[in-house]
């Protein structure tokens, strides 16, 4: 055989398998409860409504359906996201706006593809959301990572500034500022409005486009919902990404991006290049599912489960965690996550070994910070967990947590 | 907006949109006949046995076939997959030797993003498929293309080994070569058994890897079956890429690459952080059909269906078109695809207009060459059209060359 070492691509040398899938396999033991996976809650899936359209979808469209599609998206599912985006978030888009994607994370592959040279400067939350760092990491992103406010407001602005200003002194070609506005994954929280604005601005000054990742936007349980930026925006550099992984199923693999039309019209012959086009088949179950407004009814659903699973995950901590100032946690107001934060002394990773033979699991902080240095924190996650089980997962933890307390 | 062409990656400047992507829309008008495309036909789609068998994997996997899946793929449809190999192509192959792809580009796009760095020379047949060179070029390939033999047996293996002698001499980094062995897309080529043997024993010699892209090899209509590249091969150079695009439906985008170990681990790593995975539902469905024994009983009718429609094409080229040695056309013993070949002065870019008038279509030969200059060439496309439609097509067609006829 060849010597694979010496042949591979300079991108491939740069893959590392993700550490994180490697112990996320450790926590498929049945007897862990795990706060580790992003996974939907499989008991909001709703299979009695697809088995009733999927015949309907077939008797009718399956010869398109079955076919080669356009790499834009199938027309039927086209139409149905355009009026989703005009009903939902206030939009006007035309299909020219519009490219379905096979889920968020080949519309994060793709705006890497063709945004991102090696050694490009790719400005970063501290934390983010681990695939996106992977996404970029394959075209060879060198990461700059901006901090998070402490008010759950999100990224810091004075230091994305300092950054911007700093990459443009020093003449380095940055492309991006990549943000997750909506119950950030990992942390759940939301970028309010007037930040919002400003991040516009500075793409504006500092002539960059905005990567803005919404995958969990649908999923509000409370609290007042900021614009899309994409809607607030006049400059044309926001890129945004949606999902029907949390809100329908992510088995399908469906997502789609929202741009000026001269991105999405270079995404779309790197999609052309890519995969030809998502599968016409799920694209006209999604389309048959959203005109008949299950979608809205499916998220209905989901956000009552959700949010009765993250208060119970809030009400656990409160009663089990110690009542201490170096113990804190987000308070999400939507989505599927919230971040844990211990003492400074403490290291989830190592924490991680005793975690299992408690039999509870979480993701370690570190892996979704561009610099691997979060250690003193954790990604928990209420959706996939039944109630019982958040409870019984929290005081292991709590336990865990008492036994590594120094003081 | 910021200035996008200042912006984009170097990979981005070099995708440009298909030519041929654009003249294939113009031939979609409703009054053309189109040996055009390349669409599997589609009243061979199995719809009513799909409508039989997917309410059942709603009710009985529904929670697995919608929620996330492994990167190397749904496990029912892995062994499903592994059986195909053992019992079709009388391969061995583990699950570490598997890696599911959202159809054959995306194999081709990952084979790409793991072994191309820019500048990179790539070894092609004279003509090859589009899609593969789309893909290569994505990542900067500088191709090489080595011609055919002109007996209808492909790749000429003196101008291959002087090619690979020449790189060689010249310390080129080149890492594979790209063959498409069974019913070659654009040609309708099988390379024969002895051909494959030398072929395995260059890539050890010259240690490169062999991608054998091979989707139509189920679709032989007569004639005997060469062994696939991988089963002959004991060096661990071959990577061959399956699809169910031509046998199924190309809607469900459903695709397989069986490799070494070594290879499929890096694939699968590539392929995490660029679609996560391809969808569980359709991969459920896939399975479920081949468990079912469906597959086999519909290659059988896809067969029967396009074996006919290249007989009726290929008697229609007998009849109409003007008989001459230097106008010649392969016959393809399977596949979707024929090669027709014209005097030398004739263009047949110059052509097409002249052809939309007459209501007929094909694809120029140049689209396939990885130097743009076969000129006198074209791909006909017999899977597609009705058996009507081939001939009044092949008349329209014939007409037209024997306008352009010069002496």
């Amino acid at each position: 055989m060849i010597d694979l070492l010496k042949n591979y691509s300079i991108n491939a040398r740069r893959m590392k398998k993700s550490a994180i899938r490697e112990l996320l396999k450790l926590t498929n033991r049945p007897e862990i409860i795990s706060f580790a996976g992003g996974l939907p809650a499989p008991e909001a899936f709703p299979i009695d409504e697809m088995i009733d359209l999927v015949e309907g979808v077939l008797k009718n469209y399956g010869k398109k359906a079955l076919q080669y599609g356009p790499t834009e998206g199938y027309p039927k599912f086209v139409e149905q996201l355009i009026k989703w985006e005009k009903e939902q978030n206030g939009i006007d888009i035309k299909p020219e706006n519009l490219l379905i994607t096979t889920a968020s994370q080949q519309a994060l592959d793709l705006v890497a593809k063709i945004l991102i040279d090696p050694s490009d400067p790719v400005i970063v939350e501290r934390p983010t959301y681990l695939g996106g760092l992977q996404a970029f990491n394959q075209y060879g992103a060198k990461f700059i990572g901006v901090p998070m406010d402490d008010n759950e407001t999100g990224i810091n602005m004075g230091k994305l500034e300092q950054t911007l200003q700093k990459l443009k002194t020093d003449d380095e070609h940055y492309k991006f500022v990549y943000i997750v506005p909506d119950f950030q994954n990992p942390t759940g929280i939301t970028i309010p409005q007037e930040k919002r604005k400003r991040l516009i601005e500075l793409s504006e000054e500092f002539q960059f486009l905005l990567i803005e990742d919404s995958p969990y936007r649908e999923l509000r349980f409370e609290g007042k919902e900021p614009e899309m930026m994409y809607k607030m925006d006049n400059t044309g550099n926001v890129i945004t990404l949606h999902t029907l992984s949390k809100t329908f199923a992510p088995g399908l693999r469906l997502g789609w991006i929202v741009a000026h039309e001269d991105i999405i019209d270079k995404l779309n012959t790197a999609k052309q290049a890519t995969d030809l086009c998502t599968p016409s088949f799920t694209q006209a179950i999604a389309a048959e599912f959203m005109a008949r407004g299950l979608l809205l009814e499916n998220i209905k659903k989901v956000k009552d489960l959700y949010k009765k699973k993250k208060d119970i995950m809030l009400d656990s901590f409160k009663k089990y965690l110690p009542e201490r100032k170096d113990i804190t946690w987000t308070r999400p107001e939507g989505g599927l996550f919230l971040w844990l934060t211990l003492p400074g002394y403490m290291n989830t990773s190592t924490l991680f070994e005793q975690a299992l033979e408690e039999k509870v699991a979480y993701i370690v902080g570190e892996a979704f910070d561009c610099y691997g240095v979060m250690k003193n924190a954790m990604r928990m996650n209420f959706s996939y967990p039944s109630e019982e089980e958040i409870v019984e997962g929290v005081k292991r933890l709590a336990n865990l947590i008492k036994k590594n307390i120094k003081d």
